[in-house]
């Protein structure tokens, strides 16, 4: 190599390419092309005419710079190495398990299943709806109950949200919940936080006419089963419904509530084959009686036909979701933890009725030995009826016995200076057993053991529908697997355009380290020091978090976007209080905002009041500073989506936000449009004092086909007080059962931020606003784009009106949506926020050949569009009403065009790889008619 | 719990399974099916009928008892901790690099990848016969060679086997290889190996009229460039193949041999993104001038066309496998390592030319800095012509320069007491370079580095192939990966019944450890303390598969079955050599053995003499007594496949062994069909003297679409002295480069056996054996069942004869194994061993419902060929001799019969979740007429 050639040698270095150009879709040789087609010299350019100047930034954000994968993986491991992983007999809600090694690799490191996005769609999500409907006759299965959803965020909302039901369903006239055992702290401090607002008193004590439920929590936090038939009986005196908690493996050998008085069984399918994750995400469950079924939060799969009459699974009463009820909620919830559900799904048809059982009895044969064990040695046990965990007293000599343990490599929990529970589980051994043995100082009995269960046993088979009987091996169980996410299409396949849900790359490197023991392995409420790992890592998050969006404080605790928003608001709420302001109520929201918003305000005990939107989209700011005037003295917040929902910063914003500081109140943004922003603006600057975060949305965590979310909130310092506290401690103001919620699937985030660096952070935006650009510019002609900024650009999304093909042509944007299937695609979001319409975002990910794809798909439906406007296909009859096009349809063809044209509508070369939709149109009106939400049990199939 | 409920509860404890049960394919109850069928009351019974008496095992294998995968993965990793991972500067073959996590994740750890076969059937392989073509494009470009193959087992057999094209290119009259400039040690040893046998000499200097080949290392095992031109052109002259090993990423830089004279080019994929892994699995790369490519060996993937004219690949020039060339081989190499050329394939896409040359560079750049460094500091380099390994004198200093490397966390390449080796790779960073300038003592020079590569540098662009250069997101890429696999029919989604090959489950647990970074980071030639975890596993293996199979002791070095069979008849040749029986040479093989197994003798330098076969499949005994009684005196081994190769238990074998070692013979089984034997009979116990395993069949390695395989070898206490020995010491019989071959997947083979137990394994055997009788009695009646044992039952295989049907209906063997495709099958092996058949093993991993799937299709099969008999489909137009159908031909139907039929054969619900073939039947004998083996460059494409 000569000098000279060294030199250049040096220089092409740098085309080892950094993450930033993996992450990013579009090549520099694309951008340049790109540009031209939107007819704009830079991107920067592009980025002054899309983001207002006003709110600009001048500088770099101050993060990291940017490792590659391998680096910032070696980094992480150090930090999440200093974690300590124990056994661990703390329960308290969360417990040891197996996750199968078929699941783990086939399904949770599978970008089939985690890439995937909410099954809006059915035609292309029925694998996952296939496994999320196991899960729903599961949860019916173990509770007794009919109802059952596809899971909520965590046991501890999972209890607030059935509060709500019974507080609705006594049309909001009942104020007081009783508690009539000990439920878990966190439980105790979620309920609390969320009544509070509500006005809800929580109780304890006999139920009476002002109780909507009475919550019983069977075995309560102790590990004891009380008798449950008195305070049923009191319940269903006084009026109220039975809101039972209870531990799912223990229902395997238990009488299921449902049959002994419940109206709501909730609780956490956590051990059901997912890590502790100190903390998260895992799926909460929730069965419910027939009557309360519309009451229900979260997410209901319900089987109904396809437009050829056969079986097809799809989320059933949708309004639950975009259009959620709005002011009339009481709950906010749209996520559920789908991925967590689908894994708790597939431990239980892995190992099946029996297989379960078992290892409900061996825990419990576990603990009732060791109580044997205990007695036998002058101990006593706070109960005599449990299952697998024990609440022992010991003379006030925990703290010893804490430390043996501790030194044993054990721990248990602590409860105060005598008692100290503990819970077994399935990853109990003999020699766990011994070595507890050896730290209470006590011998292991055998002879003389005997069961401690309450006397509701459980006699009937359960779980007898087939597919928890089927599946026994491996291979079977692998294929499975690959069955049901073959049957979908997720990100691993194609582009999906989800308008606000931002659907990027989840690299293989973010999601390596959520496979880590040291992250799994972690239980919440670990001594400090065994987390040590995961609070760095926090730690770091939320720095970068608070300097990527300018805020004092970050909270990690919201396990969704819906908390985020709670949290913000009852942060604001606790805020006014505290300058003696708590008749500051009033939340003034934009009519364009997303559901969520009015939902949460009216979670936080707001009122709501609308705010008008012009005809261009933007916050009518006549109308806010009129309604911010009208109620000055009781203004509390604005809850605003900034890029706006319509995929426009609009130019306004510094002065709306000044409108409602000038009158008192606090502003709040939905960060569900974070990603136009990151690295070119910033909330806080802007004039935010709030703003939620969607981890799952801008920084990477993937979809999980539903779930889990993140949605932590940035705060002022004037809020930084006001943020959610430790869940252990009933005034915490929690949202979340764990103190960083989902805290196993923070690395993820960790990860992207590291290896994006600021630069990095900053393309994708730019990349993500340029693309939508595109999208608007090869699409404008063929379609009318709605709302765009001053400068004539979109944001990051556009929104492409379909309301003439009505009329021209008999097509409606269902049509649309449903026709780009058999172009291979997951249709963006349909009508919203205005119907009738399609919002498209691209995100920075999709490479421009894909992008083009899109476009000549929709410019190809546009021109479908045009033949049945010119009559050469009938209304009737034509591709677009009839999609998407099974292969049985393309087979048995019947239709009055083209079959070729049908299936393969850019060419028969599509066909050597073609994702093929397993079911026609879902028909939504039968299935919200005929409401089937569990697979029937054998003796019912036979019948 | 009542103390009778606890005692049901703990007996049903037993009903968490253990893992054989979720090994094993059928149930309990699907046993007592399928015995039923068989018409056997017991499994003990049938086994009592299938294996003989004289053989059969009486009591249980001495093996740990079996544990769960949670706990066989801790005790495996509490081993496998013991490594010590250091920052290896060895080089010598083995480089650091990094996996990109995109490529580990959908690739690696991907089921659909490393489940799939062999691509026999090229319709239902087109992804991985995508790949393997771009890996041959990559190599192509590389080497400026026109030919190259889809991988070699490791760089040393590279060298052995290009060495014999040599030899096989000059008529075998030549018997010379010169070596030009120094190879790695064990390239050196592995050509020793396989020379010897056939006479050639090894020597240096000019090369004359005797001499085939010439060696030369470029660079050298020193990392010097010698001048290339004198040695070709000596070699010229002499008429002398010009034979370049050489390194991959140098090539990036440097002028391609081919085009200064290289016939042949191998060398080791390796550092294009597959872990060291103490030695291997990696895929070793060739690449001929186009006269050679005939002799080449390995496989070679071409395009063709299928039925419908368009472009399909598949494997070229077939005679190379099964039918390889017999006796007259010079190669008995059947496998290639697809999963790791498919990995290295992936990672020059990921990184493109551009990408490549900047990972060269830099590795360059930190050489040619260290050598000024070390030069400004007095060391002395034994050249000034490198790339990234540099050779440095100490004045004796070796030793405590590698102590003070050591105690930094380094290794060092030793060579003598003087002379330090160390490459530079992709993985080095600014810290590595400052601490071994530490270790050196020197200081780090930056002023006046210059360039040190040969004058031979590459001046043309490269790897301008479309798919090299489209790819550069991460989307991309994964979505890339995600079409190949989705092409391909693998084991995740369908049985794949193929005969002799044992496609059973590869359990997630038993893959998990080879991601884990202990077992990937290792250098096969680090300080022995560094492989102890490696040592130990290693050690439990051999152990066990000893007590498996009767054996003294066991090699793990072969990497891959043809190289065990070399290694034992190695052992057997060098046992006789030992007692003065050098003149033994004549190896009795049945006319029934597998090609590989004369392909082998010949290799050996054996004659070869065939024993004839009974009508009923069995060895002709009589023939047998008088070709040993013949040849007695020459008589050296017999080969042997037990059970036979026609899927049954001879009942003589026995008496075949004894006969053998009568007339002074070794016995040599062919471990192919091991799987039927496992707890039931040990080879050792029958007769055998040497045994090759086979544990990519019967110990779960997966086939990763067409390799890794690995054949250790056991022997009888008498051949231990003569097992392959460190590939270091030229005169060890070394077979492979490394001494455990391909050590980093044997981690799957012991989970596997340390999960299954003794019980486990023989458990597996017997099923094996049940579901291969339960196929055979579910089609006799339709199908002929060729070749059975003594009591009519076959062993772990059977061969269905479907020669009358091209009498009858004109359906070829081939339109059946076609025609399973559109049922969703891998078609079972085709006309072996018997032409005109299919031989079909279920293995003991299909669950019953499978089988019968499978049965139900072929029944079905046999009903379409009675409509062709009957006339009521021509036997122009039916749907075997049309199969495989595409979704193409199905939306555009155009034959005689029904498109549902052609399609969905057992009904349109088939279609929810078909597998589709990409292309029609691939036409063999166009590919081999049209030989086109890499994509061309776009400037060709333009053109």
């Amino acid at each position: 190599m000569t000098a000279h050639s060294h030199k250049k040698a040096r220089e092409s270095t740098d085309q080892v390419l950094p993450f930033a150009a993996r992450h990013n879709g579009p090549t520099p040789a694309d951008v340049r092309t790109m540009l031209t087609t939107i007819g704009v010299p830079s991107v920067e350019t592009l980025i002054n005419q899309t983001v207002p100047e006003q709110i600009r930034l001048s500088g770099e954000l101050d993060l990291p710079s940017p490792s590659d994968e391998h680096d910032a993986l070696e980094e992480l491991r150090s930090i999440i190495e200093q974690n300590v992983e124990a056994r661990s007999f703390i329960g308290q809600g969360y417990y040891g398990c197996r996750v199968p090694a078929v699941i783990q690799r086939n399904m949770f490191e599978n970008p089939a299943w985690y890439t995937a996005y909410t099954p809006y769609q059915p035609e292309i999500s029925q694998g996952r709806l296939e496994m999320l409907f196991n899960f729903q006759t599961l949860v019916s299965e173990l509770t007794g109950l009919p109802v059952a959803n596809a899971s909520l965020l965590d046991e501890a909302t999972a209890v607030a949200e059935a509060a709500g039901i019974a507080y609705r369903h006594h049309r909001m006239k009942r104020h007081t919940v009783k508690i009539a055992s000990p439920l878990h702290s966190q439980s105790a401090a979620v309920l609390a936080t969320r009544m509070e607002p509500l006005g809800i008193k929580i109780a304890e004590g006999e139920p009476d006419e002002d109780t909507a439920a009475v919550v019983f929590s069977w075995p309560d936090t102790f590990g004891c089963f009380e008798d449950p038939r008195e305070h049923v009986d009191a319940a269903k005196k006084a009026g109220a419904l039975v809101i039972v908690v209870t531990d799912p493996l223990a229902l395997t050998l238990l009488e299921p509530p449902g049959h002994w008085g419940a109206d709501i069984v909730v609780g956490s399918a956590q051990r059901f084959g997912v890590p502790m994750g100190f903390g998260g995400p895992h799926a909460a469950y929730m069965g419910v009686s027939q009557p309360l079924t519309r009451l229900m939060p979260g997410r209901l799969v319900g089987e109904s036909v396809d437009a050829r009459g056969n079986p097809a699974y799809r989320l059933a009463l949708q309004t639950r979701e975009q259009h959620i009820r709005r002011d009339k909620a009481t709950s906010n919830i749209c996520t559920a933890q789908a991925l967590l559900a689908n894994m708790s799904a597939a431990y239980a048809i892995w190992h099946g009725p029996d297989g379960l059982r078992a290892i409900a009895q061996r825990a419990a044969r576990y603990a009732s030995r060791f109580a044997e064990s205990l007695v036998a040695a002058g101990f006593e046990l706070v109960s005599d009826r449990f299952f697998d965990t024990l609440t022992v007293r010991t003379e006030g000599k925990a703290e010893d016995i804490h430390k043996r343990a501790h030194d044993a490599g054990y721990l248990l929990r602590t409860i105060d200076r005598d008692r100290i529970g503990l819970s077994f589980d399935e990853t109990t051994s003999e020699a766990d057993f011994q070595a507890l043995c050896e730290v209470f100082g006590i011998e292991a009995t055998d002879a003389g053991d005997r069961g401690h269960l309450p006397p509701q046993t459980r006699h009937e088979a359960f779980l007898t529908q087939p597919i928890f009987n089927a599946i026994r091996s491996e291979t079977e169980m692998m294929r499975y697997l690959r069955k049901l996410a073959d049957m979908d299409l997720a990100l691993d396949r194609a582009m999906i355009p989800l308008g606000s849900c931002t659907m990027k790359l989840n690299a293989a490197a973010e999601l390596a380290p959520v496979s880590w023991r040291k992250i799994g392995n972690i239980h919440p409420l670990a001594p400090k020091p065994h987390s040590t790992g995961y609070r760095k890592m926090i730690a770091d998050l939320e720095s970068w978090l608070c300097e990527i969006t300018g805020f004092a404080a970050v909270s990690l605790q919201p396990n969704a976007g819906s908390q985020g928003e709670f949290a913000g608001l009852a942060a604001i709420r606790h805020y006014h209080a505290s300058k003696g302001d708590e008749h500051r109520d009033v939340c003034l929201i934009p009519s364009s905002a997303h559901g969520t918003n009015p939902a949460s305000a009216s979670m936080s005990g707001m009122r709501i009041v609308m705010v008008a939107c012009t005809e261009a989209g933007d916050v009518d700011i006549h109308d806010l500073k009129a309604k911010a005037k009208e109620h000055e003295d009781k203004l509390a917040a604005l809850m605003i989506t900034y890029p706006s929902t319509h995929g426009v910063f609009e130019t306004q914003i510094k002065d709306i936000c000044e409108v409602v500081h000038d009158h008192g109140g606090q502003v709040y943004f939905d960060g569900a449009n974070l990603n136009a922003m990151i690295g070119l603006a910033k909330p806080f600057d802007i004039g935010a004092d709030v703003c939620h975060m969607n981890l799952h949305k801008t920084f990477c965590i993937p979809h999980g086909g539903g779930g889990p979310g993140i949605g932590p909130i940035g705060v002022a310092a004037h809020l930084k007080p006001f943020l959610p506290g430790d869940p252990l401690d009933t005034d915490s103001n929690a949202v979340a059962a764990a103190m960083f919620g989902s805290a196993s699937i923070l690395p993820i985030s960790w990860m992207y931020i590291r290896m994006m660096g600021a630069a990095g952070l900053k393309s994708a935006s730019q990349i993500a606003v340029l693309s939508a650009n595109y999208l608007a510019a090869r699409l404008e002609g063929r379609f009318d784009i709605l709302y765009r900024g001053h400068k004539d650009r979109v944001a990051h999304e556009c929104i492409v009106d379909t309301r003439p093909f009505k009329e021209s042509a008999g097509v409606s944007v269902e049509d649309i949506a449903k026709r780009l299937i058999d172009y291979g695609f997951h249709a963006p979001t349909m009508s919203w926020p205005v119907a009738g319409t399609l919002m498209i975002e691209p995100t920075e990910s999709e490479p421009l050949a894909e992008l083009d794809r899109f476009c000549d798909a929709m410019l190809s439906i546009r021109e479908e569009i045009a033949h049945i406007e010119t009559g050469e296909w009938t209304r009737e009859d034509n591709p677009l009403v009839n999609a998407p096009h099974t292969a049985v349809e393309a087979v048995s063809w019947e239709h009055g065009y083209d079959a070729m044209t049908a299936v393969a509508p850019t060419g028969p070369a599509q066909l050597s790889s073609k994702y093929w939709p397993p079911v026609a149109r879902v028909d939504n009106v039968f299935g919200d008619r005929n409401l089937v939400c569990t697979c029937p049990p054998i003796e019912q199939l036979a019948s």
